[in-house]
């Protein structure tokens, strides 16, 4: 191992940490949904389409927990809740956004090379 | 839904699947490795340490697929492989570093609110 490798290893631990955490596809698309501004929990069910109730529920609590969320409850009948981006959260949008330009300009690219290698591999 | 939404959808699926391709730690670990240059699977494996065999043979065989990673056997013996990453891994490494840049930059921040998500979910 070059000392250089050993330095990049720390820097590779945060960045697979963060990558972990918002590379779900559901954290995702929530991120970039309350990047057009708060949002109630069912308006947010809706734009997403086959999401479960439980499921964009853990995804809402992680996405609090890691601070990039807040929620706020407002004490009508019934409760209506809003989910917002914090400063932290936006400030995530432009790596984020950033990844995906990348991902929209090169996702030919990548369908190519599956493409490729998975007819190389049902011809071995 | 709104129009902007409804045109943000597409975009956001497509970030989502390239972030849940890479969003694995061993992935994006890999990728950083190689980013210093071609490696063979045994020097790979004892840079990141923790990983078993097949977990590395599955993660390389995925970037492998993707066309971010080539894959070459010298026909010594015992046999040589060597994984380097190809035009497209290079260029995906330009958005993994910042968001790398900015997950170091942000790590103090992230802590944070989950300690103190993690103390007040505790108290309540």
């Amino acid at each position: 191992m070059t000392l250089s490798h050993q330095h990049r290893t720390e820097d590779c631990r945060a960045v697979s940490d963060v990558l972990s955490r918002i590379g779900d596809k559901w954290t995702v698309l929530v991120v970039e949904f309350l990047g057009g501004g708060p949002l109630r929990f069912n308006e947010l069910r809706k734009m997403i389409g086959n999401i479960s109730q439980k499921m964009l529920t853990t995804t809402l609590r992680g996405l609090e927990r890691d601070g990039f969320v807040t929620r706020t409850v407002y004490p009508t009948i019934p409760p209506r809740v809003d989910y917002e981006l914090t400063d932290l959260g936006r400030d995530l949008l432009v790596p984020v956004r950033a990844l995906g330009e990348w991902a929209r300009q090169n996702a030919g690219r990548i369908n190519a090379a599956r493409a490729k290698f998975d007819k190389i591999s049902e011809a071995a």
